[in-house]
């Protein structure tokens, strides 16, 4: 047997879902990119900040006292209770540190709310286009993802919720609701909530809520509406967040689960038949990072809201784009005109406009006519980058 | 509805694979102990030693350096690198880069190279006792974890193949190998192996092969027999390892999967939808670890090997105690005359003898009878500890 056909055969051998499993369309860009000179990486979601030295410093600290030791499954007790205390601030009630799990990332916070809540032969409903790694965690599960394709039009990015509602069957275990979205920046109405709630409780689902994006919500208030303005402390609600976005921390992999203390003990033995627990001295940084953190975070959130104005207006002066200012996160989702295939524009872009975009066509259904542009990043950057990828559109 | 029912109700509407995962009997022991004073906490797979300073200052410079974004899926290269020239000289052959991918903890490496492996309606062989958490994960998975249990006699711990063998059918998809064993310290000799191979090849099975603790081995050469010794490269091996023992890393959760690299994507996908890959400057950490840790990991395994000779002479004067002596890992799995109920003497000897031990029940059928205790530290504390375990278990 020739050399390749043994080793085709071993990949004919591996369970199908995992095989099957979606590359990330974001990913492939990022490698073809991320080793090239001077290329502006836009394609990820994360900004130019490093993480802030008070944060890294207490990592730091920790790893020299000696903090390298297994820890508790659920997470420190100091973090659990500074979660509870940063939500009490942000959303006007009294939250206990027996709500909060703290997880290898917000991506395994999804993992494990998805293994929660649905597998073989169970339906997940996500609206698109969206972040694709929940789909692609629900079909590795054994899960079929059923997407919802938003509508995009003069008003923008909406959800028609009869079309979601129709999606949702007796197989259907969960709903997964980004708002603030990644990639579309639409963010549901307190209304909107409180109907999707209402949708998830008369078809006895789960909502999988990914609230990462609050904090970066350009009207009124200091964050986006939650489900927590619309639910009861029993309802089938299951958050996944990270320290990622507002702490300048994507690299770190560390997020959290916030769900009812009943949960309690089937979180903790999920964490530890996944990764058994988060590093204590990451820990430690995030307690910092809560604490002392609300400077960094306004800082970032009013970069990102002239970032997004800048190049909102840059991309509207070209003529050649169509896009809906985004109300929340920190993406620009935009198509151009004539340009279908967004997957070779992207590459095109790094090699011609030396910016990284993510494809539209890896965030599903909907998204294939889109490019996505994340604005984290200076002003001045962001004006530069616009003004190149205009560069580039136009020549054709 | 009363709080309480309500709150079961969230219960009863989780997945059940997921309900159902059975709590960590090593986790309940160590929280009931965590908090007292002077326990010797021997419960754990992990000593004494916090991690080596030149390993941590590698950390603390990558944070410093702002080496906090996001990165390569399958690990920076320099850190799979490593690994090759590591494996390399352990193993007396050439190894590529292109086979080795950093995994959050060794658990997860175990936990992907399932979901590569074994999902709903399949089965998954695994002799025990055994550290329970391969089986857990299966079970979360949706798959059947099928023990075999070994036999303790005269001659130590020795597994049946024709048992083992008689356990596969048409729904298994993976062998689970550890060896040396955590916790009965029983290593496969190369013909074991090569007999394992056989079966698996024979009934079409993975194998997963967890050889975490190689280099924890006290008869001739470097390091236990390893399947490398054994097979050809397009065999169904999947390896998982974690740089937890080797380098006092328990706490830092990373490990790593070698595979053949035609199975990269799959891997890669698989990091990408679980924790999206580790920390940057955890892997810097990594590397120093493996380029420069040999005179520590040489240190640790005296330390062992010494505490390993203290406690059996210990255990073995009290006249009550029969275990085999164990030729690698770091564990020493005893039974007690007249105890059967190992947890309820988990407990008695955290209260009277300030010592924490892993209850043999934890570690599946065939383990009952026994408590695993972790000899990863000093010889003088080990011979301090097991005087206090002898102390309480002749008073009865």
């Amino acid at each position: 047997m020739s050399e390749s056909t043994s080793s085709e055969l071993l990949l004919a051998r591996l369970r199908h879902p995992a095989r099957d499993a979606p590359d990330s369309g974001i990913v492939e860009v990022m490698n073809y990119g991320r080793r090239r000179d001077g290329v502006m990486g836009l394609w990820a979601g994360e900004g130019d900040l490093s993480t802030p030295a008070f944060i890294t410093e207490a990592a730091a600290r920790a790893l020299a006292a000696g903090e390298t030791f297994y820890t508790w499954q659920r997470g420190i007790p100091e973090l659990r209770h500074a979660l509870a205390g940063y939500h009490t601030r942000l959303y006007g009630r009294e939250f206990s540190a027996e709500e909060f799990f703290v997880t290898g990332s917000g991506m395994q916070a999804i993992q494990i709310a998805l293994a929660m809540t649905a597998g073989e032969g169970d339906e997940v409903v996500i609206p698109t286009p969206t972040w694709p790694n929940a789909a692609a965690a629900a079909g590795i599960a054994g899960a079929r993802p059923v997407s919802v394709p938003m509508h995009f039009g003069n008003s923008g990015w909406t959800l028609d919720l009869d079309r979601l509602a129709a999606a949702i069957n007796a197989r259907t275990r969960a709903l997964v609701v980004v708002s603030p979205s990644n990639p579309t920046g639409w963010t549901a109405s307190r209304d909107d909530l409180a109907a999707l709630l209402a949708i998830a409780r008369r078809h006895e689902c789960w909502i999988i809520a990914d609230e990462t994006y609050a904090r970066f919500w350009y009207q009124d208030g200091p964050r986006a509406p939650s489900f927590y303005d619309v639910m009861a402390a029993d309802d089938r609600v299951l958050f996944v967040n990270t320290f990622s976005k507002n702490w300048a921390m994507t690299g770190w992999r560390m997020g959290w689960i916030a769900a009812h203390p009943t949960l309690g003990q089937t979180v903790e033995n999920l964490i530890q038949y996944s990764t058994s627990g988060v590093a204590q001295f990451m820990q430690r940084a995030g307690v910092v990072a809560i604490e002392q953190g609300d400077d960094f975070i306004a800082r970032q959130i009013a970069r990102a809201r002239a970032s997004r104005d800048v190049v909102c207006e840059v991309l509207a002066k070209s003529g050649r784009c169509r896009f809906a200012v985004p109300s929340g996160a920190f993406y620009l989702l935009f198509a151009v005109e004539g340009e279908t295939d967004t997957r070779r524009l992207a590459f095109r872009l790094i090699d011609e406009a030396a910016v990284g975009l993510a494809p539209g066509s890896a965030f599903g259904p909907g998204g294939e006519a889109f490019l996505r542009l994340c604005f984290a990043r200076d002003p001045e950057q962001i004006a530069m980058a616009a003004e190149r990828i205009v560069g580039v559109i136009k020549r054709r």
